[in-house]
């Protein structure tokens, strides 16, 4: 059995939680890589994970399956809502409500079984600047709550947030992956991916992606679906 | 179109959210009514909780599955692990990792969408024994976690969990279920019970609810599988 501490690492497929995966590997965590099938309309992001968690040898990786597709309210879980090619001011219509406070939740209930006390999470300065569950003072909170309300917690043990991307810009990112050597073409970060991972160039996330790998002044894996990467 | 206010109320099909339901409905709420299939081994507590949230006709009562049975670490999920006919010191094995954080967290999403502001949870003071996810600080940090993750909360709405059970006794709970017309026989706290709904009467969960009803002064329409009452 492993001697190293372990920890629950939450991956979505996409280049921020790849990132992530390679920065508690690196800081020695025996990881355990978790992701939520939440009826995401973009599918391919599981398989994503998969090729990820896989690249990186994780002790395990559980996709654990959340029926929260009937519920909507988001353009990343509702087909009635567009996703959008251009952010506007605010809070984007891919807000998924209370993502990462469920997610976050899943994962604490797996490490306290696991006995793990350390959860990472890929949360960036980048979504900081719109949705309100990446936020500093958001993730301090949820640490606060998991040390008040789990068994772990109360009997002493303390529950760790990482989130090792909260500041960093996304050419930060990728500088610091592709130094642990995370593939980048094993990542899907379009809203709207095809069944193979191909890319659709416009919204949001493939413009901070593209746009990330340009400032970084590193060539970029990203496959493209029907026309020029986003910006080009 | 219902003027009055939303509600998203988590029910378990168990004594204490079906009374927890009523007292929503009697403060005026309407009322959505939320179940989570975790994998609970007591699989006829979701049919009772079909049964409450049609008796107090709810305007939707939905079901949400998550995956969690893989991951084990209770009694409540995991068949390797016995159910105690006795409550140790401690926190029990029949804790659930992360139980109360989880369902906060989807029955959270649920209320953005349906632009909801108020969830009601029913743990008590008879959990509080026990449970850390049922204390009054572990509510308090979730209220202001939710107020601090969510779109709604930033943009200036503010959630409230209601825990309007948190300081009664089960007697006391019981008492106030009867006057607001609560049909306990629709309930279900055995935590083995069988498929007709059907009480083990030796779980502690039996155990406090026989007793909650003798305290009560009141008749208990609990149905038994194949003994006398609890503490009879």
């Amino acid at each position: 059995m492993s001697e190293r501490p372990r920890a629950v690492v939450l991956i979505s497929g996409g280049l921020d939680s790849a990132t992530t995966l390679a920065i508690a590997k690196d800081q020695g965590y025996d990881c355990y890589a978790m992701s939520v099938d939440y009826g995401q309309r973009h599918r391919v992001e599981l398989k994503s994970a998969h090729w990820v968690a896989e690249s990186f040898a994780v002790a395990e990786h559980k996709v654990v399956r959340l029926g929260m597709s009937g519920i909507g309210g988001s353009a990343l879980t509702d087909s009635g809502i567009p996703v959008p090619e251009t952010q506007g001011e605010g809070i984007p219509s891919t807000y998924v409500p209370a993502r990462n406070t469920i997610f976050l939740s899943i994962a604490l209930g797996w490490a306290e079984v696991l006995g793990a006390r350390d959860l990472f999470i890929g949360v960036t300065a980048v979504d900081y600047s719109g949705y309100p569950d990446c936020r500093p003072e958001y993730i301090e909170a949820y640490e606060t709550l998991a040390n008040l309300g789990t068994k772990a917690g109360v009997e002493g043990g303390r529950f760790h947030i990482h989130t090792p991307l909260i500041d960093l810009s996304k050419a930060d990112i990728i500088r610091e992956g592709m130094r642990l050597g995370v593939d980048y073409g094993l990542t899907v970060s379009c809203y709207q991916a095809d069944s193979e991972g191909r890319a659709c160039g416009v919204c949001d996330s493939c413009r901070f992606r593209a746009q990330g790998f340009r400032e970084a002044g590193l060539s970029d894996p990203t496959r493209y679906r029907d026309r020029c990467p986003a910006g080009d």
